[in-house]
């Protein structure tokens, strides 16, 4: 048998990319938390939005297990990455370790997460509120990818999260922004989208601005468009978004 | 905050039919177990398929952590159901609470599990042999059945698997009565598929048979048509496929 290490590759830009991806392009995942009960792993599926660094997200209910789990014990594994036709291991996957944290409903980073999620999942408007529904950061502590077979990398936190000064800036005018690309702008954002993906649909939706890229909806599918650089200035975005829609 | 207990519902023959169709249509799973050096939970995606009793099997590398924590510790939480359009939440998902139990390559339960595994995965023809490579059966205890939101079900083993004095003595015809119904009566699969589920695709094969139904596939999808009752001798057999043709 081979050492484990032998199969890892050496993290490069393509890995992170492709793991960031994972994260931010999905809507759902497979959490695995402790019974607080008898210790044993417990595995469900969750609701997936990001927060503004791309952490991951999730919105549970009260009357599920993972969230009581997750109270007593906020060690999470959580595994993106969709499957397509043919062999449901060739395609990529990551798992992350991470630490779940409560996120305060009337906090500045709650009313974020509240925001970005809806935007993500328009039918939580629904239940988002309710009582007994709260929102969990999933701070990443370290990840395995599996980009199909004999393709695996292990990433660190930095490797996953978005990493600059004015994150908390550009949060607050997300929203403003986000309407402001889908009201005026909407072709730009097809033709953003079209250059920059592999999709050739249009009717594209921003549902997401942060200081790395744009999250896109259409229907029940996301994409993540990534700008060229990580953006240290608000009063960057806006010739960001004119350089994608230029470079498309 | 309600009860737990209060969003349970009554577990009927429906929520039993689901759980099991949940269970034996799936090509893959997520499972969750416990890191043997640190205890934390660990989450990755699994190729699945079933035993002759409808309990779980997967095969899984070595070279895998997830292959090192269960040899460690039998725990596993296996979370099976995909996912369609809209609502990820919408969709039903089971998860399973099980012990893990190493199959011998070379037992006679280890030969049919081999055998079905490689009908529902022909790519899987290529590794499951490799000596890094080992099945696994998954003995559930109980699982939580989840058909969307509010329909929460708790079930018991006895609820997923099928119970039957003919168990392995069908096991040791199955692989001739599957290549018997592919070769000589494909057509009567199409006409039970297509009247007792909602395909109306032709083209289905059958990839397993067992005392309380077949197993079908068709590219990437596979579909559990099941017997109106469990067979309880080998001569039922032919009888049942007959019947089920005729009531197709």
């Amino acid at each position: 048998m081979a050492d484990k290490k032998d199969i890892l590759r050496e993290t490069d830009d393509e890995a992170r990319s492709l793991a960031r991806k994972l994260v931010r392009q999905a809507r759902y995942a497979a959490i695995a938390v402790l019974d607080p009960e008898t210790g044993d792993p417990l595995a469900s599926r969750v609701l997936a939005g990001t927060d503004v660094d791309g952490a991951p997200v999730i919105l549970i209910s009260a009357l599920a297990p993972h969230t009581a789990a997750l109270l007593a014990d906020p060690r999470a594994s959580v595994l993106f990455g969709e499957i397509g036709k043919g062999d449901p291991l060739a395609h990529a996957r990551i798992t992350l370790k991470s630490k779940a944290v409560r996120v305060e409903r009337d906090s500045q980073m709650g009313h974020h997460i509240r925001q970005r999620f809806i935007a993500r999942h328009p039918k939580a408007r629904l239940y988002v509120d309710f009582p007994d529904f709260a929102f969990f950061r999933l701070n990443p502590l370290s990840a395995s990818l599996n980009g199909g077979f004999g393709r695996a990398f292990a990433l660190t936190a930095d490797d996953l999260l978005i990493n600059s000064p004015v994150l908390e800036e550009l949060a607050a005018i997300e929203d403003s922004a986000v309407a402001h690309m889908n009201v005026d702008h909407s072709e730009a954002t097809d033709t953003i989208v079209t250059a920059l993906t592999k999709s050739t649909k249009t009717g594209w939706k921003v549902i997401g601005i942060d200081a790395a890229g744009i999250d896109v909806a259409h229907g029940d599918e996301i994409l993540r468009v990534d700008f060229p650089y990580t953006i240290n200035e608000v009063d960057e975005l806006r010739p960001m978004l004119s350089r994608l829609l230029e470079s498309a």
